[in-house]
């Protein structure tokens, strides 16, 4: 994934100094036990593909290093936040092939390292940017909805595509569209065309999301296969899976989601009906739609050679690992 | 507790123009999910020190209502957000005398609900505000360091007056000196005035939270009783049982809290025990120093009416319920 960026040597390079402001902001002298634990979190390197959005569509326009790098870092560390707390909820094991904070240092920590980052990420945000009123609270406030809702449709047999959408909407989406608007806003391109780059982010989101959760089907590693099935063990029911289920007409699937306990040979079982009735192809064919709809909002507003980058790097998200 | 803004009625009008900030920010049509829970916490009113003292301690410079209120509110809004947070922890089961969030909707809930009120609380923070820089997010830091260290002593049967101090000064201590602080700050008493005032409330936080420890070994209402079980049963000892230990050369206390089953039975021997070995009254001793520290640093650099007040809602503090 974060090969994307390697062919983009000035993104890549402003992504290390993304990382390090990240780092300079959540290291922390007095407070040794919250730093053993960011210590630990930051050996994980992200992706950090809302940090490469968001500084390519500041370069579409009036480009100010100083001013979008530590925006950049503010929102991955809200992101880096939010993975913390997701960790307590899905009760993940591991995160980005290291031990979730949670795993290893327990549940307190978990919260409060999180609260801690989000602390020093709305610090940097408070800084003297001129992002439009309640823009960061707005795609928060989507975020925590997003995965309240997501908790509520949890063992939801029923789950629909309708529903899926909702939940990715607020869950990934929102942050994509905040992070290509915030860069287009502070880098001068007006409410407008800031606006309609942001839903091109949102879009892109989408796409991701659902590219996501495609690639615990497909990766063939251990390590996926594993993600599924606390997946399913939470109840969370991903698009490949609803699509399958709603091709299984013997209902095979839903008797195996309907046991109490979910096997390792059930879980073989699901891949085997995934892969019969095409979830993952349905699912792909919806993420190229995202990612058109996606290419198509940033063509409208915007061109030259960051925005040609910016499509390829939209259009690559959905190439990914697949 | 209420009771002494009851005698103040220009603060307690205003404190409920606070509620009603905070009930405006926190409701929100879009998002039933946490609306359901946010509408839930709102029934139990605060006792909302912390933005009484921040308007007290502004009305001792240059007041402007309207920058204030709205300051007092997302402080107050930083504090339900960590008591949501704290549930999770602790899995209190009620939480101002209502069903705790946790308990009611579960662990997901709790979590995004504190995520949520922290980023509207960020958003009204990132106005126009002069605070001297990193304070808030300082601040934030050592309430999160003050929770992970009380995590880190659960269950510690060696727990030391000097670890204890240490705990309460993050969680709860620091806020207290940031609200007043703040109001002093933003009410242009200056950079040195109020930096003094934000250490009267510091200490005032110290006298306060070991009020409330001690509450929970003088107060003879059930539930109190059932909140001293549930602090010890989470390995959480407080300042009396501290003393009570060390007083105690035959340690019974401590054959108790090496059970492994702590009974109702157990609990009662407890309170006799830092009855017999007068926790609570060595607790408040040293409660009744840090409000004199308290009073002493707020006389040293302001007088006047509003000052006279201040004092003595920090001295009533202490005599709450006890």
């Amino acid at each position: 994934m974060t090969k994307i960026w390697n062919n983009i040597p000035e993104i890549k390079k402003e992504l290390d100094e993304v990382q390090e402001i990240v780092n300079k902001n959540l290291k922390t002298k007095n407070t040794k036990s919250i730093e053993r634990v960011v210590n630990h979190l930051l050996q994980a390197n992200g992706k950090r593909v809302r940090a490469g959005l968001l500084i390519l569509s500041a370069k579409m326009g009036n480009y100010n290093k100083d001013r979008i790098l530590p925006l950049a870092a503010a929102i991955e560390m809200i992101h880096l936040a939010t993975l913390v707390h997701d960790d307590i909820i899905d009760d993940a094991d591991t995160r980005r092939g290291i031990d979730s904070i949670q795993h290893k240092f327990g549940k307190d920590s978990a919260v409060y390292t999180g609260d801690f980052i989000f602390a020093k990420a709305y610090r940097l945000l408070a800084g003297d940017y001129d992002l439009e009123e309640n823009r960061i609270t707005d795609s928060m406030e989507k975020v925590c909805l997003g995965e309240v809702f997501q908790n509520e449709n949890k063992f939801n047999k029923d789950m629909t595509v309708r529903r899926y959408l909702r939940i990715i909407s607020g869950k990934t989406a929102a942050m994509f569209g905040l992070s290509m608007y915030a860069g287009a806003y502070e880098s001068k391109l007006g409410n407008f065309k800031s606006r309609i780059i942001g839903y091109s982010g949102y879009y892109a989101g989408m796409a991701f999301q659902i590219i996501d959760d495609c690639m615990d089907y497909t990766s063939s590693s251990a390590k996926m296969g594993k993600n599924t099935k606390v997946d399913l063990l939470n109840g969370i029911y991903t698009l490949p899976i609803i699509y399958a289920v709603n091709n299984d007409n013997n209902k095979d699937i839903k008797n195996i989601l309907n046991k109490k306990e979910i096997s390792d040979l059930d879980i073989e079982k699901i891949f085997y009906y995934v892969d019969k009735y095409k979830g993952v192809e349905e699912s792909m064919k919806l993420a190229e739609k995202y990612t058109k709809k996606s290419t198509d909002l940033l063509r409208r507003v915007s061109s030259g050679k960051y925005t040609d980058i910016t499509q390829k790097v939209l259009e690559n998200l959905i190439n990914r690992k697949y």
